[in-house]
């Protein structure tokens, strides 16, 4: 279990809100053989509306249960208490959320220590091997059961992630959305080793008995604890490492333990571990670990490809960047699978310090879980908007009120031409698309195919609550995650003069778009080249009202009109169409351009010229 | 051990070089206590000198020994052979090699397998605590033994390189030079905690038998073999984990193993571990790694700064990369603590992606193999000038032939310029300081304290051969290395125009510098301005005969002298001269010079105006 709050705060009556049902047809299982029936342990939240479209799939991690939060005032607390209630982002008052203990697991959910029901002896080393294909088919026997066609939603983090990920490819058309957090399409080779020696503690113990310590009345105590010790590492970072111990390191807690407790992590370490062998069992342990080490979405960017292609939900994918169990870079392969076959996906890399516990944790929560939650509204109000025969539109429940980002790009003469470059229709990649406001405009205007890429996390969540697709990248980076000619307009807005490597992002914006609008400040207009000829200063190039210094522009690149057109000439990039502005009069410019513009809109391509 | 060299290739006659002595004189520990006696098993390459100066001492790192090279063509390959040999970096023609296995190990010198004199029987449990100090106060009787009053070098990496840290503060004035790879003042409580589960692993072995497993005639094998393993991970990166198993992931090897073998890391894991087993003592490996574990050189700057004040050596010291065992931050920490203290430091941070084995690996070896022969070799070369009485030159060895960087470097005027301007006598930092010209230049001429900071490796390699002490870094962070008025000069050399924060930059200047230096190209010049306002085209700033565009120049700052003076009289820096240059004329301007100079160099300080 990936967080201390429900270790420490154990559910007194864990079966108060605990129900079950049990299925008494046989369960295929994804490796052959099956399991003669199967029960699902789960706790719901909040109520199934009437035409059973509110509802809420939630996915726990490796030793997490159905306790996901309390239900009320005098139950115990949950392990996304954070998360999930009335008017938090997975909102129980708008939402009804269910949460099922895992197929494998030790919470109520049939695993290696439920009986069988033809022998009545538990299942022990019988218990057959289970793959995440198996847990979600389990899951969605619960889905049935409540009679719900389409989850709003699927989320997990961790395993739970990779839950959600196979439910998008199992039951494609019965989720409208899936918020994958801190997973991958698979375990690092990294991440992988740490589980094998895990198991490796737990099967070389004496108590295993082969798996059938039940069996002998005892359990192996010191390997799961063993296992739990090295998970626990795997869950946080080096940096909270560092915050939690190294202030009193070498004073070991006296506590109760066989482990070594010469060091506060040491001591730490013993102690969970030791705990933990008190709630989980050590053939559960191995059951779900061995289906996540075996999980394998893709192993290659082609294969994961693939195995996307048939998804038709939403995507929010979100990383932790200290998280080194499932590190960022999975996600992003995840997220470039979906983006090149135009899926509809969110992203972003969390900055964090807490490692893998990251998503469990109140740091940062105001842009992982405020992410969540407008990522989850925006779905809703899309349902709400089919329902009602409403397409295309900022979801209700986002439209912004008058006079905010909208009408302040109004202000941007230059944003507001580059809409008109722009015909109803097309798909646009825009790049650096900060808070979406380009975006919004153009899918106000009914624009449906529409992406942005921004480095900004603070931006992404904007973008999110306006219900625009953000996708956090570094546009330096390149564009490898996108297909030649894939998109009809790729938008580089008065962003060239802030990148270094000019001549690549080009290249790359021509690969990918049929058309690419760029537009820049001018170092060519007067002003600038009196500032420089006749007071003999650097030129203060102009953003809005606003003209930064030499010292702290975050501009790196200064080019004339001239300059551009020289450049395309040479890199063999077709200028369309130049649209010279001077965007203080809000006019285009014909007369002598390079002098007389402030700001250039180039619309350009890869074509070859004739 | 870190290395696979060696596992895979044991000495079919471990013997055959291996030397022992032993001590029988009580050996007090640092934790109390003592050792009635002590035997040390050694190897030595290469002839002990008449002078006795030519001595290198070799630091082997958990699990290593004294097999570093084999001795002839017919022995059998050592664990660094890639290092040690005739004319390798560490040159057995030119140096007197000296390896021993450390106190405590389990391959000759004495440790808890080894045979109590009084009792007759194995140490085992009665092994007394060791620490770093007293397997370096035992390697220092070695040394004694020899008759060498000054090691040439103490050089090691892992545990290696704590031990030769811990030797220069043990021991400043016997040792010259120092060379820790892979190492830090400490663990991480993240590389402690794996440390610790890999001891609770052992002793859970039911056959540790509270460690006098001998008695019993049985191993903790499964134990040792877990401890190993997570030891393993731990050696390599995610990254060549990556690449040593994502291919045949889910092939497991087929051999004679308990352990899990579905994957092929874990066949790779169960491999390693057991065939451990057959090679170290369990006992060795829990007294080593405490050693390693409890070692505290400073845990915070100021401590490590104040242990640090009595070291009398050079230093190098190398990080990794992708080290996540020894992350390099720690490294860095070192280095600045020896660099505020003026104490001679070269550092780098070898890019590779083989972790923590990197340092024993050929990936990246001519950069960090080169490095340590050229440090080596300008401390031998000191060693004979100092004998011959010459002192503050360029090493003799390393001597630049004539029309080499020194010319080159003539042929800029403003580096010869700025050299004029620095008295005799005087300390210099010179940020950004590329191969060395402006430094070996300034050593030349005799002045003694100097430090570069470079962030490219490969000029830091160059610096290292010309005898000049350059320390990786990169300038945008700022000096906090550094404490105010660290310097007499700082120099800033045609280097200001490529950092983005100039404002932070110039203000850690002028907080380490008594005086500094700082030379930019003018885009006031007149040849720039016409440029702009004649012919519509952004500026080529011209560096010598090369002028970049500006889509790639590496300039992202443009500024003219009377910006440079704005910004200066804005931010209370003083100017105390400026230098305005024609460079290609070779001549200083007085007439308009914003008009007229094409490089300004200006002297600066932070000293307040009256």
């Amino acid at each position: 279990m990936e967080f201390d709050s429900t270790d420490s705060v154990r559910n007194s009556n864990p079966l108060k809100y605990l129900q079950t049902v049990t299925f008494h047809e046989p369960l295929p299982l994804e490796h052959g053989g099956f399991l003669p029936e199967v029960t699902v342990a789960y706790e719901t939240y909040g109520t199934l509306n009437e035409r059973k479209d509110n509802a809420v799939l939630l996915c726990h991690a490796l030793s997490g249960d159905s306790h996901v939060a309390a239900h009320n005032e005098t139950d115990d607390s949950g392990w996304w208490e954070i998360m999930v209630g009335p008017g938090k982002p997975i909102d129980t008052d708008r939402y009804f959320v269910i949460c099922p203990n895992v197929l494998g697991g030790c919470r109520g959910t049939t695993g290696p220590d439920a009986i069988h029901p033809q022998t009545g002896k538990r299942y022990g080393v019988g218990f057959p091997e289970i793959t995440i294909g198996d847990i979600v088919e389990t899951e969605s026997l619960l889905i049935d059961y409540f009679g719900i066609n389409r989850l709003l939603a699927v989320i997990g983090g961790s395993l739970g992630g990779i839950c959600t990920l196979e439910w998008s490819l199992r039951f494609p058309d019965r989720l409208m959305s899936a918020v994958c957090l801190a997973a991958g399409p698979h375990l690092t080779s990294q991440s992988l080793a740490f589980d094998i020696v895990a198991r490796n503690a737990i099967q070389s113990d004496p108590n295993f008995h082969n798996g059938n310590y039940y069996e002998h009345g005892v359990v192996p105590a010191d390997g799961l604890a063993i296992a739990r010790m090295l998970g626990h590492i795997t869950y946080l970072s080096r940096e909270s490492m560092m915050q939690k111990f190294d202030a009193d390191r070498n004073q070991g807690r006296k506590i109760d333990t066989k482990f070594e407790t010469k060091f506060s992590v040491g001591s730490y370490l013993a102690y969970q571990g030791e705990k933990f062998v008190d709630r989980f069992d050590a053939n559960s342990y191995i059951a779900i670990s061995t289906a996540i080490d075996t999980y394998e979405l893709g192993s290659s960017p082609d294969e994961l490809r693939r195995k996307l292609r048939k998804t038709m939900c939403r995507f929010l994918i979100l990383s932790f960047s200290s998280d080194w169990l499932f590190p960022p870079f999975l996600s992003q392969e995840i997220t470039q699978a979906l983006l090149v076959q135009n899926k509809p996906v969110n992203y972003c890399n969390i900055p964090s310090d807490c490692g893998h516990d990251a998503f469990l944790l109140p740091n940062n929560f105001d842009l992982y879980g405020n992410m969540i939650g407008a990522f989850l509204r925006c779905g809703e109000a899309e349902v709400r908007n089919q329902a009602s025969g409403v397409r295309n539109r900022i979801p209700e429940t986002e439209a912004p009120p008058p006079d905010s980002h909208i009408l302040a790009d109004d202000a941007r003469f230059d944003v507001t031409q580059i809409i008109d470059l722009i015909p109803d229709n097309t798909s646009v990649l825009d790049l650096g698309c900060g808070s979406g406001g380009l975006l919004s405009r153009l899918k106000q205007r009914g624009n449906t195919q529409l992406v942005g890429l921004e480095i900004n996390e603070v931006k992404i969540r904007k973008c999110l609550e306006k219900g625009i697709n953000a996708v956090q990248a570094d546009i330096n980076a390149g564009l490898k995650e996108f297909e030649d000619d894939q998109f009809d307009f790729v938008v580089l807005s008065k962003t060239l003069q802030t990148i270094r490597d000019v001549e690549f992002v080009l290249s790359e914006m021509v690969r990918v778009g049929t058309r690419c609008i760029v537009s820049f400040p001018n170092l060519g207009y007067n002003k600038y080249r009196q500032q420089l000829s006749e007071q003999g200063r650097a030129p203060r190039i102009e953003h809005g009202k606003t003209a930064a210094e030499w010292y702290n522009t975050d501009d790196v690149r200064f080019l004339t009109l001239a300059d551009f057109e020289y450049f395309c000439a040479e890199k063999g990039i077709r200028i369309h169409y130049a649209l010279p502005l001077d965007t203080k009069q809000r006019k285009h410019i014909s007369d002598n351009p390079n002098y007389n513009a402030d700001t250039v809109i180039m619309v350009v391509s890869g074509e070859v010229m004739d």
